[in-house]
């Protein structure tokens, strides 16, 4: 059984003209109109292909396919249709629609399941117009609350909960988990792995844990000019060596550690003033709880030197943690063997951006499937991924659907 | 032959209080209504001293007390009275009242001298609001012309021509060097060398030479979670080594050598992307023109390896040299005589920082006198000097005075 690529891409290239951007890329951010938009032509196709539409309280859409048993839990699999900012056509959209079109091939070969199949469509994934992102699956996963959902506001003020009635996907159903079966998500790597290593398919093991801090550093605000070299206590110097010991601490440590300062703010500023004042963050990715938490200690160590040697005062602010998740060894499995029942070239990967696969993970045995992303590119326009290595990935997820829902 | 060091307080602390912060600084832009009234202050208290005033083009203010030779050339003393925004007290203001201080004293005295002796007060020495610093000793220098300098305009589109004639000060006088005998300016210090060091007085050589560059390096954009390290190109990590590469350029060539990044702009500066572009600025001064071009050949050299490392693009624009000032060794001599005679310790210096003796040394023999800056802070509402070293200062300018006016 394959799935039609042809319809697909049909599918693909037709969401992603709402909220074309003129450089070829999408927004549709959570809750606008184009989102409303998006979301009304994937329930028409959801109804289109026989499915049962129902929206919970968060805007999360569900088209059901019944299974041959009623009682048997769902087997979930999706992903998200909403953008960043200029982003791309395939990011969340590809997991929806190829959810969709394996439920067509499904049909097309009137094949039943013991288990009932559901697409899911979650929203706010990216939490860019609504931070934090992954918002209705972390309400799913109760970790928020479905008032602290509604409050969240954008930047014009418009509040989370009013915009979702608004574009009418305040739905009844309770934004809880249900009796499910599986998570299965396909999505863009969003890296250059696969594609640097020549691999179609991406199992995904799970995804890092992450640690955020904020680095403030207070030096002396000092004239550039008659300011002898010995005499100053400039931020920048010292946040210079930060930056470069941040980066070092994912060479020390190995494996699949990421470090990156995302940010930093100098004050005043100024061409003719020593810098007084630093801010810059520090974003620690690792699949080890345990190697975050060092890092962050020799990160600590290191900083206190730098503040000694260069005469500043140096704070560090570890204010967001999030532990790794290791995905179900047990769809991880699946998968792997989806992949060697078709003949795809695959390698295990840890995915390093966060998904609703996260916080599903939580709530029912989940897993994920990667194809590649061309220059590992994505949310802007270039996002990008082969034809045939999404055609490879939706009969990966096909495969695991036909396994895991018991044809 | 003693200045009276009540009467010279009195003027800095009355002045103070036009375009007084409630911080304890000033905020005396060039052609506000706060100069305005500082100006109309100062003329009044010229004319009371007896002085002749003239305001030239460029509103410059000269008070003149005439020399027993009409023929003899004008000994000129005096600074500005403009001020940054939100500056201190003394910056400028020291070096005007202090001049004025030193003719009140020679009226008292009722001492006559050969050369005329002219009071001057620069206009925009700062150049806050309209950039460049030294605009109107650099009029009178030939460095700009007159209607560059009038079409100069504020950040609210209000050009330099039109303020200067609304506060009054556009006056008749063309804004040329006249037959001058010498220019001597007393300044604080603005940097920590005679605090730290524990001298009263600084007999200053000249102004160090001063290079500008902006360094643009441009990397890739990638998200920060799925990026392996060894995949980024990531420009804030080259950009610290370019801050550090800077810094040890002054410790690799010594001397009187200052190199500061002053600015440093990241984007898209967002937490979870890897910088794809940083902007900062490279601002080197050194007291030999070669050595300034030598460390900026040694920077190139280094960027470009930086570059190769790192996979980035980097770009350096040096648009802005100025050559070093040195003053007039006479000039210079009979300070160091003036300290002497006065029983002042005093050590040589050279100025980080520009002056309106900067431009005036091309258009005569010039030579500078500093007094401490207590903690080395200029241009903020803390900076201050110890009235006893102003005192000395002011005695060290009186002195230098009468010598250079042969009484």
């Amino acid at each position: 059984m394959q799935i039609q690529l042809d319809r697909l891409q049909h599918s693909v290239l037709t969401l992603a003209q709402i909220g074309a951007t003129p450089e070829g890329g999408v927004s549709r951010l959570a809750l606008s109109d184009a989102d409303k938009e998006g979301r009304d032509l994937l329930v028409r196709w959801m109804r289109a292909t026989g499915l049962e539409v129902t929206i919970d309280t968060m805007g999360n859409i569900f088209g059901r396919r019944h299974g041959t048993d009623q009682d048997a839990a769902i087997l979930l699999i999706g992903s998200h249709i909403d953008s960043v900012k200029e982003g791309g056509k395939f990011d969340g959209a590809l997991g929806v629609l190829s959810a969709l079109e394996v439920v067509r091939t499904l049909n097309d070969q009137q094949r039943q399941t013991r288990h009932p199949i559901e697409v899911v469509a979650f929203t706010n994934e990216e939490g860019v117009r609504f931070p934090p992102a992954m918002l209705a699956s972390g309400v799913m996963a109760g970790h928020f609350t479905l008032d602290y959902a509604y409050s969240r506001t954008d930047t014009q003020g418009k509040r989370f909960g009013e915009e979702l009635a608004r574009i009418g996907y305040r739905g009844s159903r309770p934004c809880t988990p249900r009796h499910f079966h599986a998570y299965i998500e396909m999505h863009v790597e969003q890296g250059p792995v696969l594609i640097t290593e020549g691999y179609p398919i991406g199992v995904v093991e799970g995804v890092l844990g992450i640690s955020w801090s904020t680095i403030t550093i207070l030096g002396e605000r000092d004239h550039a000019g008659p300011t002898p070299m010995a005499m100053r206590h400039d931020a920048l110097v010292a946040a210079a060596q930060i930056v470069l010991a941040v980066r070092n601490l994912a060479t020390t440590f190995g494996g699949d550690m990421v470090t990156t300062v995302g940010t930093l703010d100098v004050e005043p500023n100024m061409i003719n003033v020593i810098p007084g004042r630093v801010v810059l963050s520090v974003n620690i990715r690792d699949w080890y709880d345990e190697k975050i938490r060092q890092a962050l200690t020799m990160l600590k160590e290191e900083a206190a030197r730098i503040a000694k040697t260069e005469g500043v005062h140096i704070e560090v602010d570890n204010y967001w943690h999030i532990a790794p998740t290791h995905f179900s060894p047990e769809i991880v499995a699946a998968v792997e063997r989806s992949c060697q029942k078709r003949g795809c070239q695959y390698r295990k990967i840890v995915s390093g951006a966060g998904h609703d696969a996260n916080y599903l993970n939580h709530v029912t045995r989940t897993g994920m499937i990667f194809v590649p992303s061309i220059g590992g590119k994505s949310h802007c326009p270039e996002e990008n991924t082969a034809w045939e290595d999404i055609e490879k990935g939706a009969n990966v997820l096909l495969q695991t659907v036909l396994d895991l829902a018991e044809a």
